[in-house]
């Protein structure tokens, strides 16, 4: 596998220089660690701190902007940042008000930002944090807290954004990301492993013919191997899924994220969305705002997920304000 | 290689559908041809109607939008749309003000977009058209209408957009869009080929450690084979071969895209960003916005671009004009 890297050891600073370089009339980085963080961001709100391991981009630099995240905390590839880095983000943009952390629900992730938390309250800095478990995938309905972060984490930070420069307090804009995150499931398909810069080997092993349904991010083990199928079959299945999971009622509105895992194309996605509408019209759900894009992508894998947010008035609300960042703008309603 | 499609011949027009579907807040498909138009867009300008052939997602369809296109003719997969297409997008949009014509210049793109031009003639709507040739490996300094347009065509739609929403008569839009086009240059690399869904072949064959520069968007035979170097010197010879092209000097500003061809990531890209910053810093010149993004994609394919667009005056004043669609969103300055 052909990487457009440097030293294999340089990649994730140098890709976040280039990257703050490139976007710096929003962005800058932190002094002293691997932390995107918001120029010009609102001082008299929560802080969201948003992070995780590298190698998912845009997700979760990418999200740093207006109503969205005030900075991310980014670890090497797939593997969460330090407690150091996660607590030194979120020092430089906390605002006495607290600070919200969502990140998806890592072992490595728990445990680094717990111990940035614990480093906060030394320091009288309030803060919680909400982990993304959309992947109903990765483990079943009854240990939810056992399942993973996907792409849905992007709506949790939509929403929590929101809330945020809404003017919540800590403990509302807390119930608030926990609300979108409950109400929020995914799960995806799989044709073709990433490889992490640097590493002689992709991340699995699959045949020319297959696919696997339910893998993760980082190439998790998923729920079924099969020949490769339609995308009619895929999406069929994809959906039906998250219907076992998720109670879904004729008259519900939903947000929908299709996205793609790093080589899958706008156009391949497309025809998924179009099987999808079709289920949602005749399941007489109502599709609110919807997108396809490759938002959280594990390096060139092939592949996408399905994201489903129900909303209630509340969620509808905050995902209609505004935000803005070079990868996620919506103008608001 | 395995493609999320249904039957390979339904692939444009389901894949329309759907992306017409996610996006029904802001589109609808014309509803006799592949045409995707903006809804809700002002009626008192030049209407730009882009357009090409599909296959390089979000390239062209999406770039409809505020400040953007009104209306794109989408081809099958790396084919031009027939001149009826071009023609029936173009009067769903046209207000009476004209119809400027932004694309690529490929032969067959070419004959199309004249015989749609004729047809409009023929109904009494003006129109004209700026061919995009920003690839600057693709022909000689001397035959720049040999050359191909790439990445760079989405400079000529922003500038072009803005030059509509700013009231411009259709031939000073024109004129506007062609300066945009004469102060731009684009130069690629490629790794990895595409393949169109349904074909059993990748677009071009190339060894586990080689790469090529300056190939073109459909796998075209680019200016040099080598072994894969590191990005630091590819993006060095890419800038050096912008250079060698267009006159760059100190003072300069200038609009930088690197742009993804369908599988290479952010990080890497962002690194090759990081490369090019530190030499246009060492040449004195001065970046107004740049983008890291996969814009104008062939397929699958590994590699990407650089544009560099350089500004002056009446081009910054458009540059810093809003637009907005789900895939390139400016706030404006």
């Amino acid at each position: 596998m052909k990487k457009f890297i440097n030293n294999p050891e340089d990649v994730v600073s140098e890709a976040l220089t280039g990257f703050v370089d490139c976007y710096s009339n929003y962005y800058e980085k932190h002094e002293e660690v691997n932390g995107v963080l918001l120029k010009n961001r609102r001082k008299d709100k929560v802080a969201l701190v948003i992070g995780g391991g590298s190698g998912h981009e845009p997700m979760f630099s990418g999200f740093v902007g207006k109503g969205l995240g005030d900075a991310a905390a980014c670890g090497n590839i797939f593997a969460s940042p330090d407690p150091g880095t996660i607590y030194e983000t979120a020092m430089a943009v906390e605002n006495s008000k607290g600070v919200l952390f969502v990140y998806g629900n890592y072992a490595g992730d728990n445990l680094n930002f717990d111990m940035a938390e614990e480093l906060l309250e030394e320091d009288g800095v309030k803060s919680t944090h909400v982990r993304v478990w959309d992947d109903c995938a990765s483990a079943p309905k009854d240990r939810l807290t056992d399942r993973r972060g996907i792409a849905g984490d992007l709506f949790v930070v939509k929403i929590a954004g929101a809330a945020c420069d809404a003017g919540l307090e800590l403990d509302e804009v807390k119930a608030t990301a926990e609300m979108a995150r409950d109400n929020l499931r995914s799960i995806g398909v799989a044709s073709s492993p990433g490889q992490i810069p640097g590493l002689d080997k992709p991340t699995f092993e699959i045949a020319d013919d297959e696919m696997e349904y339910g893998m993760g991010i980082h190439g998790e083990k998923g729920i079924e191997r099969t020949k490769m199928k339609t995308v009619d079959e895929i999406t069929e299945y994809l959906y039906f899924n998250i219907k076992k999971d998720m109670e879904i009622n004729s008259g519900d509105e939903v947000c929908v994220l299709i996205n793609g895992l790093g080589s899958t194309t706008i156009l391949e996605m497309s025809i998924a969305y179009r099987k999808l509408k079709e289920l949602l019209d005749a399941d007489g759900v109502q599709v609110h705002d919807s997108d396809i894009n490759s938002y959280c992508t594990c390096q060139e894998m092939g592949g996408f997920s399905i994201s489903i947010l129900k909303l209630n008035e509340e969620l509808k609300k905050l995902y209609d304000m505004p935000c803005y960042c070079p990868y996620y703008a919506k103008e608001g309603k």
